[in-house]
């Protein structure tokens, strides 16, 4: 196996150079539009090897095919449409050729869908692998989504199904223990591990909504509790989630328990949904256009708290709990 | 010394907090500006430590300030004027707090200058301290400029001086070597490797230019040589450059010899000047414009060859050496 160190610098980029947008590379800085009256979107991420992917769970066309996803949820998020991406790479000596190009056609076959490329970056040697990621976007000043502007009466509308991706993981991780789970799920919660889909879907049904409502919110990447908690404490607003309306997968009953089912729901992140507020009317006509794509599973209320409540009475009152989010250190 | 492993996640982001700019930053991307009429500029670098930094020769104040002059300066080699910055940290959990203080402050005080902002970034664990960092820009769509448009019979001009930053890290590296060199000497090449100036003052002076003429270049932070290497592939030219006219900084002439002093100055690097190929007569113009602070030091022709020639003949001719430059793996 051809490995960085037997190519060099020169032979690596050629290697990466189809990859990107040819008209854009191979100066100090890429060149880009903004389209008039556009404000622009710039975000940033960081996946570091056997803290964020690992190669036991993760094969390096889905590692670029989600750190991408990341970044362009986090536009999705913002409310904004991809313009471009710069990847900043820092890799092993002994990475393999074909791990890079892998991670490459990862990346591509991500932004492909959305009509964008790669348009600059930076690569260079490191003792882990860490792939750094910008993204830029543009958004009508008008529809910029926030976090801070979550208002009494508004309801919780989220994107999507939640914990399926921890699902996907856990069985990666543990083989063992899910062998008697059937081949379908294992491949269907496995893909949303490794292939999850920025909800840029979402923000062109947003885009069309006249007049524009007011919309405050983020993406799930750390969670759907985070997500909520994050919100609520910007918008300094409480909310009570109806547990019934949680949608729990099909694919998650058949391979763990209630009380688990609910941790991975809540805790266990990289779904990359959108979890949005909104006034009642918005969201059940945006209900009405998506179908099971979104779900109207609480409200913002003027306490301190994020309460989970159980209308028919069956399990105790829950608080959301920050500390069990994802803790980047 | 208190550590990030003591604090978490939270406090961290509490310290870095201050030093971004407060509209921008908790949401999931930055909402920013672009002039009407200008395009946008994009650029990312990374640096690793011990790879492109090290605690033996650069405190956290200088790795902060020389990491972000590294892409303003690639801004600047674009003819872009800066908007803002994202920063991605990737930190070992026994970091400590003050170091992570001291490399924001660096940070702050190379922005404070252009009066632009931390807007965004993300920060996470690793095992080995990485900051990536991503410059926004803009510029006129005329006034960008590219390494693929020099053409015959330019002239090469060089900002500042080259060499200095290598010298620096020279007497950092090894000083029991260099302990004869005077104090205000040594000061001086210590200054210039970790605290390098971003050519925006030069882009502020080419704006000014009325008819606005074709102007080709690129920085030299991976050293002069490298420079005028890049250019001239991509403009599928060749050079001659004037040994005379190289101006050799009195601090190197007292540090080394000429052959020496010649090899840093070519191939030294992190100078982070410009190197820009244009019409000898705005050249000339920009000379008695700026003085010292600029430099004609050679020719675009139609070779394939980058000759170094010495019209006094004191010295043979030589070629620039593409495996004498900086390779990142």
């Amino acid at each position: 196996m051809v490995k960085i160190e037997d190519i060099g610098e020169h032979q690596l980029l050629a290697i990466i150079r189809p990859y990107c947008d040819q008209e854009k590379i191979g100066d100090d800085g890429a060149i880009l539009d903004v389209s008039l009256g556009k404000k622009l979107v710039i975000t940033t991420d960081i996946l570091v090897e056997n803290v964020h992917f690992s190669d036991s769970t993760t094969p390096p066309h889905s590692i670029g095919y989600r750190a991408t996803t990341a970044n362009l949820s986090d536009l999705a998020a913002m409310g904004a449409t991809p313009i471009a991406l710069t990847i900043g790479l820092s890799l092993r000596k002994d990475v393999e050729i074909s791990w890079i190009e892998s991670l490459y056609q990862g990346i591509q076959q991500c932004l492909a869908k959305y009509n964008i490329k790669i348009v600059g970056g930076d690569i260079t040697r490191s003792i882990v692998n860490t792939i750094s990621i910008t993204a830029v976007g543009e958004v009508s000043q008008n529809k910029a989504i926030y976090r801070h502007t979550a208002k009494v009466g508004d309801v919780i509308l989220t994107t999507g199904f939640h914990g399926l991706a921890k699902a996907g993981l856990e069985i990666l991780l543990y083989p063992e223990k899910y062998s008697h789970i059937d081949d379908e799920t294992r491949k269907k919660v496995i893909f949303a591990h490794q292939y999850p889909q920025p909800r840029l879907d979402m923000i062109k049904h947003l885009k069309n909504l006249h007049p524009y409502p007011q919309i405050t919110g983020m993406d799930s990447s750390d969670g759907l509790a985070d997500a909520i908690i994050q919100i609520c404490q910007m918008s300094n607003v409480g909310a009570t989630i109806n547990r019934q309306k949680l949608p729990i997968p099909l694919a998650i009953k058949k391979i763990t328990d209630d009380e688990t089912a609910l941790n991975w729901l809540l805790y266990g992140g990289e779904d990359f949904e959108l979890v949005l507020c909104m006034n009642v009317k918005v969201a059940q006509y945006l209900q009405l256009r998506l179908g099971k794509n979104c779900h109207i599973i609480g409200e913002i209320n003027a306490s301190s708290e994020i309460q989970l409540i159980d209308h028919e009475n069956v399990y105790p009152k829950l608080l959301l709990n920050q500390r069990k989010t994802f803790q980047h250190f």
